[in-house]
């Protein structure tokens, strides 16, 4: 087995859609986390679920975590506030997006290695140049790696 | 909302079990993650699925990535061979177990806080001693997270 054989479709989302409708995807459709494409479909960032997660926690709280402690249920309750009117990129981290990708000759160990790695449950299966456009061919998750190794 | 709230019941496997009886649990049920109990029932690990993943993948190939590229497609094939008559516990990481637990009466902003430091996509809710026997009231996932938060 080699990426181009383990790669799926999976749901993608804009970068410049609406925040708030990008994390109702990934709980609607139980994602393991967000594929973020750019204006012309290619792959742009991975955003696992506890990142997604992350986009919601104010900085000073990730700095501080005793803060987080000391704040009020009803303030706590209204973490989705942080997200209105935002963008899905404007909650990326700022800088190079987090992309992990996978050649279509990858095996199986590669991908599994580079899961491990980079602490991510999906992976993109992406064709062309190492700098540069590519193009997807589709996403392996961590779920559907261990059912088709489960199968060989 | 705090976490006793939050908490759901969540599939858990002992740690005795047969580990690929628990890889193909995670599989059927598309759990985000394994949540390993102990012979009496109480939470003694939870194991994030790129973990999972991540205990197919040998040592050496952890510690030398270039490995996974130059080993062949059918070696790669059996990574499952690895699990092959191990308990769990035998798969999980030497030491301490990861564990990230969270009092009942933490919020949706410090259960947030943790999934986002703790990188894990389950937290357990626990009552008892920081340090001792504690009883799990069940699991907060950031899928069933954000659902609530946005609801909220």
């Amino acid at each position: 087995m080699r990426a181009c054989d383990l790669a799926e479709p999976y749901l993608s989302v804009s970068k410049d859609a609406d925040a708030s409708e990008a994390v109702r995807l990934l709980v609607e459709h139980a994602l393991p986390g967000l594929l973020v494409v750019d204006t012309a479909g290619r792959p742009y960032a991975i955003v696992p679920a506890c990142d997604v997660v992350g986009a919601l926690v104010p900085r000073y709280v990730q700095e501080d975590p005793v803060l987080a402690g000391v704040m009020d249920e009803p303030h706590a309750d209204h973490l989705f506030r942080a997200l209105a009117g935002k963008k899905l990129s404007d909650c990326l981290p700022v800088g190079k997006p987090f992309l992990p990708t996978a050649a279509p000759d990858r095996t199986a160990m590669g991908i599994a290695e580079l899961m491990v790695h980079t602490r991510s449950p999906l992976i993109a299966v992406v064709e062309g140049p190492a700098e540069g456009p590519v193009r997807l061919l589709g996403v392996v998750t961590a779920a559907h790696l261990l059912e088709r190794l489960l199968q060989a």
